[in-house]
């Protein structure tokens, strides 16, 4: 047991952190106002463009990893273990991952074609993503059932001849408002009859511009639309695809889902850790720069409690979601499936928590457009509800610990 | 000791419960269809002006009251422990208020002018804001202290000759985006060197079209404007106003805040439990209308905990809050302080945590434009913050409490 | 609605305030120390005797109620809500309500015996114990069976000829340890077969003498062992009474534990909140008497937010506890069940909660036996579980909501 | 990075869980019962005599360390994050770390001894205690004062030709109860007028029966009184002792204090953490043995959810807990200092929370005697007070991070 990162990732951690003080952190206001006027809403401002070149210049590009195919992909060769304190401090700034290729759902959906995916697909879609050069849509939740229930979802996939034929209302299909978004990944029912409820589904690969694919509306978070990834509503109506865009197979789909949530789930929560480290830094430069009753803020003792507690709770979550990294590289996702389930449990509902402390202590800066910490907020509460509610984790985790007498081994 | 409302009471709750079922319920959606064009984002809506007509008419109007003037202006002549329910059912729906002429800013600004305003300033301001012809903004915060400690505040009330000029920059100036809006209540120091520090401060009028009032922004609350009203960042460049816009005289300005803020912070209490309770009732109706892992989530032990305890702390929220509002009518707003910050310390707290489970229940619809629990959310979480953050009601219920021995006379 | 207490109260208040300060207080550690002896652990301390002579004397005895036959027994002739605040300054010494004869679980017992006995079994029992001549047990859980569904209770009692004989082993049978304890009412099955099970159980009058009542040992509840009433594990090994000392009729068990819970519950949280707020004022004296880190413990933000806190939540609470026991007098027991519920939800954890601040401020004297913290805090956390743990209630109001649709009606 | 235990900590674990298992728990009621009687409440029972001599002949003996002298006495030679999960599984048990010579405050004292004592004291006192032949005591917090800020501390120890004088009133001197407690450590102030505040203070060996030690009382915590170790009030009156039994000097009080409490704080966190887990176990164990409303506990939803609750706060706080023992290992006990605080206030909360849940599941045995639980709480809880209570912890973590703009190095 240490608790000293790897050389290598300590190297990385060093040249990401410079990276995002040197060219992110300087611009973070000015890419929310080229996202701003109505014409340009969901197009990939100019500063992201030329942030991502850079990052791609200096080999700071697709440094996520997922297996063999990862090492593959990922010039740095990180595990999760060292790849996770990377990803911390990208998820400081909520739209820094992209500048690295490393943002949400793009590393989900190029996992999923590098581990399930033909050769034709891969380099049909996953090449461009690779390189950035186009985005992807994750087209799952459906809004006319309880979605956390996986097997409840009710799109149709139906076999067409030489083509499979997609019936189906998504929303929150995070990533499809873009206008570089050129693929999406949507899961449904291929058999709703197979009495295994888990075959019954199946992820199938449909271009953003096939004919019924239909945007009906850009869902909101709070106030927010996310723009320029956004989460739409999309209405598939009668959308006909080759069959050759099926993924891994029929009846496949809750199998590559659940590989794809696992490490999607984990660096979630990566990015979070980030964001309530940002949170609680700021509350502490605002706890000296303010001054109410006669004594700065950061000498009054319920702040102090506040700042403390949030460090307690950081740490621990870290380490939480460090060990479950450390678990997959070396048992693997399925193994690890415990652990990872933890860590969602765990760090979305502390994030939240400690940023809304941190806006407390902004008083009225803290809910506005001034800081970070709005958006961050609901980034952590919706992660609370995304990839699987609270309950469904905890539900499973119960269940699971009852059965091994409480002993989950490390 | 009763529980019981008064007959009066009761005869408005069950009238205005059926005006919100018959007249704002059906049209909850469309009031923000009609203000979501950028071109008419500030104007009030269409169907906001016919609700506003029609609930005048029935005598649904002005139910709000403030000691005397309170009582004329009142024609149900309501107290404020009758009107608590009655404000209730209209804090249902966030927008609702304004329709019976009792919503946030004009409320507060009304009950200044009623109880502090000279004839001609009651003549010029008061009556069309009873009328509801006029809309007014509270020009208070400041970005650049913490506000919170109101001692802060550095805007500058310069008498000048015949005039005052008022230099400053304020934000969060609720209500004054809005085109209806003529008339804005500032804060400002007129001797900022006067020793004793409670009587620095004064507040004045200033009618909103004056030159050098320049707005700069709108702020957010996480993402929305909360147009059609709006809190915009106002700068004050060498504003002059005459000298007779004064209210009730040099240095009185934290004793009016007083007056003003103690019926605010129980209005919004009000509103706050008419949130929660709409909230709880979602609740409950979400969890019978949806089924995950084999049964409806009504029978889930979780579910029905979460809906139990809502229940408890909203019951528990609207009885405080009452009692506040009953010791307002007995013995004044000044005696009723501590029962005030008590309500204002507990309910918005509780509205957050309740809307927040109902968000969880109802999964990402929860957080979207689909349902009023985001807006709802952060409402309430804007609450903890404004008229005061927790932390400050705390510390001075906590101080008298202490010198008290724990014993607070009901 | 109304906030005041009625004179009747009111006077009865002053009058008990009187006594607790007059004679109470003052012996409060006396009486610990009368019973500390092993020899005389389960005797009624001779102070207490003389406390309960002197009570009487005054007219401050039986003051507790339940319907008409209360009526008769309580001279003051209170109604719940008036009988609430009487019994909440009662409760802020442990020991104290029996001073009163309004102790558990006589108070239970006689109401019991006064709603549900034969004239015989009143002349037997319940004058002496309305004397407050002898004491009482009540024998309801029992070691091997969740009995917080009470529909799991084993104990047989079983007709044979013209008695009925009983088997079974029972614990926490409070008041069964002390010597003056005469009569136990037992809970058990007469008809285990019933399909309704609800209709399966009986309570049965059972002298404490009667052979095969054999008290196996004290329970502890941590280190108490709440001498000298005690509450032992007894076994029930064919004991033999009279079919006479059935009460109600065989098959009503459910239902008269249903009329003795609800009640005797209300009086739990009457006398938790007078433990709560005792804790509070002991929380604001050792504030002002114990310095630390150069200033009092006063003047440190997080004491006093936990002052302010613990206020706002017992003011809930009291709140919601009148307004259940305001709902008994109107309505009935049967109608007031979801308050009654509520108040059994909230009370006892909000009562734990701040007496463990109070501990904390008290540093090591809080838990030890120089306050009455560490007691109070036992009695607190027991009554989350006794009488139904919290989940058991919280699962009913749950369900219960749920079918209103989130509206309970006051 | 890497999460897998040394293969030496592997071993011993195995070990020392094998000897838990087979001598221990069958035997953690015998324990209880050789302490209960009245005449040999404070005498070490034969069970753990035997025990302890078992330990001794199997290597599992003083497997506590601190810096140098510990490697010499730990014949393991383990390093704190090596012992930490060893001393963990002793934590299972109350009173089992005695039975490897691991318990407090021996192992304190042991490491003062030995760390700051001179031969002379080391051959007389510190050769006995590693022997397991003696027991000792530990003299600090005091009555009168607010002892959490440990410059209140009043005992005089004042120099008298060649001897020191101790007067003053200590309470909560743990394990001075026991009849082989031969000798105390107490602190005290030979210089009271020092300007320097930590060096007014300083620490002397007292045998326990030195003329003039009154042992008043036992304390009780929530009625335990924990014997045979105990933690009585004892006076000092006139104390006199030689010179030479003064530790590491005048006024190095604090010191020596400060180096002993590191390494306490977190033996008590390793043991807390073994509670914590063992009552989780036991929550599982619970849950599929008791059915309420028709289902196993172990299948109702809110039960489900403590469980998984409490596993993902164990896991997080054991990970916090080893990551100070490595900072320990690799930077010492200053450099540790905020990550010690830090698991000293996140522990003993958790430990206390999750043991309360398994209380809760296991309804009136959970409170009784029939569990560890209720103890255990007891001991948790204790811990939130003993050894500077949290608010003193997080004011100090607080404050460092605010200095260092919420940036704590690993």
């Amino acid at each position: 047991m240490d608790f000293q990162h790897s050389a290598r990732s300590l190297e990385l951690q060093d040249r990401v952190r410079q990276f995002m003080r040197t060219h992110v952190e300087p611009v973070e206001e000015l890419y929310y106002e080229q996202v701003k006027p109505e014409a340009s809403r969901y197009k990939t401002p100019q500063i992201l463009q030329d942030l991502k070149r850079l990052a791609r210049e200096q080999g700071l590009w697709n440094l996520f990893l997922s297996g063999k195919h990862g090492q593959d992909l990922n010039n740095a060769g990180l595990t999760n273990l060292e790849y996770a304190p990377v990803k911390e401090i990208m998820g400081r700034i909520l739209w820094a991952p992209e500048v690295f290729n490393c943002s949400a759902p793009d590393v989900g959906n190029m996992e999923v074609l590098a581990n399930y995916g033909t050769k034709a697909q891969q380099e049909r879609w996953l090449t461009p993503l690779l390189e950035g050069r186009i985005r992807s849509g994750f087209s799952m939740t459906e809004p006319q059932v309880a979605s956390s229930d996986a097997t409840n979802i009710q799109c149709a996939i139906t076999r067409d001849g030489g083509d499979y034929v997609i019936n189906g209302r998504k929303w929150f299909t995070s990533g499809a408002m873009n206008e570089d978004c050129e693929i999406l990944i949507v899961m449904g029912k291929t058999a709703p009859d197979e009495p295994d409820r888990h075959r019954q589904q199946s992820m199938i690969l449909v271009p953003r511009n096939t004919p019924g694919v239909r945007i009906v509306r850009d869902m909101l978070t709070y106030g927010y639309d996310d723009a320029p990834a956004g989460h739409p509503e999309i209405v598939y109506e009668n959308v006909r695809v080759p069959a050759e865009n099926m993924l891994l197979g029929e009846g496949r789909g809750f199998e590559i889902a659940q590989g794809r949530l696992g490490p999607g789930r984990i660096h979630h929560c990566m990015r979070l850790i980030g964001c309530a480290q940002h949170a609680l830094e700021l509350m502490c430069q605002r706890s000296v720069s303010r001054t109410a009753f006669g004594k700065p803020l950061a000498e009054q003792g319920s702040v102090r409690e506040d700042i403390a507690n949030s460090f307690c709770e950081i740490a621990q979550a870290r380490l939480l979601t460090l060990q479950a990294a450390d678990k997959m590289d070396r048992e693997g996702n399925k193994a690890a499936r415990d652990l990872i389930a933890a860590a969602k449990i765990v760090v979305p509902g502390m994030a939240a928590r400690i940023i809304d402390r941190a806006i407390q202590i902004h008083g009225a800066a803290g809910v506005s457009q001034d800081t970070f910490l709005a958006r961050a907020y609901v980034y952590a509460r919706f992660i609370r509800i995304g990839d699987g509610p609270d309950q469904v984790h905890l539900a499973a985790v119960g269940k699971e610990l009852i059965k091994r007498g409480g002993v989950m081994t490390g």
